[in-house]
């Protein structure tokens, strides 16, 4: 029996998408990082920066201490919002890095189109799903690359899931769980971070900040998309009175496969995403957090195998994707008609925590 | 620091229920089993044999070659359904056994009842919830006690489970997710048991054969009911075409907590609990086949254990139990009542699978 195993351990953490030469590569793309939270200091700069394909040139915030030290730690132009709008320092990049809360992601995307500057706009993509409407045709009818930071799917655990599920490993899919929890007032620190429960800036949280990652990392790899949800969200401490706190809900996919999904702010920090299939199942857990590796495990039949790999920067990916992307021409894939699935998802989630009623989720064109 | 761990570790098996030295029983319960397929040769029969508060004495089944072979085997009173319903034996059992498909249980807890003999009803208890509620009102009007056989329920895995979360280990419970899977057709042998794929006989298959056990053991950890399900079912392989091969739901508990439940005839074999709350989380996989071992996996914080323990036979405590509280006089905590509201919920699951719409559950005077 020839296993080709050996070739699967090569390759389980090989870059499948990439076509260019890391070490050949004398112009990386330039980026401008708006957002300079706890999520851009502790993990987007790293990555941009260890990748081979971008490079940090420009930080802006409207923090403005905290644009001065950033620049000055890292020797980057460091300039006010209103600079990096007007187009003061254009010149020093060629992408714009969104990271600010969910509700100012798009005056930013709208100055870096109107520049011709493609961007990588951090999810959710926007605090309201007509607002997420609008980064997407704006950076259309600009012609400018959008790209939305989905680091689950450059993570080669879950493109090794992916390949899995598409060679029919585990036959037909059957049935998904997953959840994330965590408790965002310890895990997350300063207090600059937590405008994700102002309602006005986040449009939502434990669905907007962490149920996307189950959503999204769900459809990618099952390459397909809900069309049916049900969902209830509940708040119970205080810091969580205007938003959610805890959420559960159910993903109708093609076929009439379910996953079932929790997440919470509030709760025992956990990640698992199980994939049970009529042959076999796969597990990743702990699967969403970027700040802890993945475990993957393996099952078919009476044979289960767990695979220990070298972990990946998860931002180190998908920034090295994006400039990779964006220095060969290739479209993306997590594109920002890809993103609207998810904002719509989200948006049908909300209303069905309203009336208590499944939701049909509208065809937001990721697949034209 | 005194941890009091070594209690814990002491007590992991303990049966807390039990008051009666099991040496000094003489006279155990004395049973008459009815219907003789895979669970009962396999598993409640040795459960009755290794108990040492019960026995078994007779055996019945429409399978003649089945009865004579077994009494022989095991020097038992092999009798029709006929005979043992006239009461031709009924000095040689003190209580009657009920494990015959699903929609003939009825008639042998009348008799049973009719003759005052105590009854211990296979899950589920009925293939419709009308049927049901005749066997628990029978047993009532007849002043005999009935258990419905949940084995996870005398399962130490279980119970230190509801221990942990009565002791409030986990903070407040945030959310459940389990799934019980396997391959229906491979792993359970004999045509003799294909009763399952009769709608008439079984009243139902993926939901009512198996989802009842995330039903029951999410309720009796959380020691709590649901009050609205939501349910989705479906068939795809032939075999299945007129019951549920696979099924997915969600029940919600008081305090809008919901459990996340999947179950599937026909896919790759896994069964796990995992509840989630503020503090903590509690993991049984395996959780739920009586032919392997339970995983307990008990975290909080930062800090994880994974408990192994002497494993148990999960029918020899289940009969141990049941004739422990006939000796003893003790009311059993699954009686009709509480398997009625099973019957509730499984009813409002097929009902919601055929609207599509979340289903309001009946209180069944489980705690009445």
């Amino acid at each position: 029996m020839a296993t080709h195993l050996g070739d699967y351990f090569d390759e389980f953490t090989h870059r499948d998408w990439q076509t260019l030469d890391p070490d050949a590569v004398d112009d990386p793309v330039r980026l401008a990082i708006v957002g300079l939270g706890w999520f851009t200091h502790n993990w987007a700069l790293p990555g941009i920066q260890r990748s081979a394909f971008t490079e940090a040139t420009v930080v802006t915030d409207v923090d403005a201490d905290a644009v001065s030290d950033l620049a000055a730690e890292h020797d980057l132009t460091g300039v006010t919002p209103e600079e990096l709008k007007s187009g003061a320092v254009v010149d020093q990049y060629d992408a714009v890095y969104v990271a600010t809360p969910n509700a100012t992601h798009l005056e930013y995307v709208e100055s870096a189109a109107e520049q011709g500057k493609a961007v990588l706009c951090e999810k959710p993509m926007a605090a309201t799903l007509e607002r997420a409407e609008r980064i997407v045709e704006t950076c259309e009818d600009a012609g400018v690359p959008l790209m939305v930071g989905y680091r689950m799917q450059t993570d080669p655990a879950a493109r090794r899931v992916k390949d899995l599920l598409e060679e029919g490993f585990v036959g037909d899919i059957v049935h998904v769980h997953a959840n994330m929890s965590q408790h965002m007032l310890g895990e997350l620190t300063g207090e600059a971070d937590q405008w994700r429960l102002d309602p006005e800036l986040s449009g939502g949280n434990a669905l907007m900040d962490i149920g996307i990652y189950p959503i999204n990392t769900t459809r990618f790899v099952l390459e397909s998309d809900p069309h049916r949800v049900i969902g209830h969200t509940r708040s119970v401490h205080e810091p969580f009175s205007e938003v959610d706190e805890h959420a559960a809900f159910q993903l109708t996919f093609p076929d009439d496969v379910h996953a079932l999904c929790t997440v919470s702010q509030n709760a025992q920090h956990h990640s698992r995403l199980e994939i049970t299939g009529t042959e076999g199942q796969l597990v990743l857990d702990p699967a969403f957090y970027e700040r802890e590796d993945r475990g993957v495990a393996v099952v078919r039949g009476g044979v289960e195998a767990t695979i220990d790999f070298d972990q990946v920067h998860q931002l180190e990916e998908e920034f090295a994707y994006f400039g990779h992307h964006l220095l060969t021409g290739t479209d993306f894939y997590p594109d920002g008609r890809h993103a609207l699935t998810d904002m719509c998802v989200l948006d049908a989630l909300y209303e069905s925590a309203e009336t208590g009623s499944p939701v049909a989720v509208p065809d937001a064109g990721s697949h034209d």
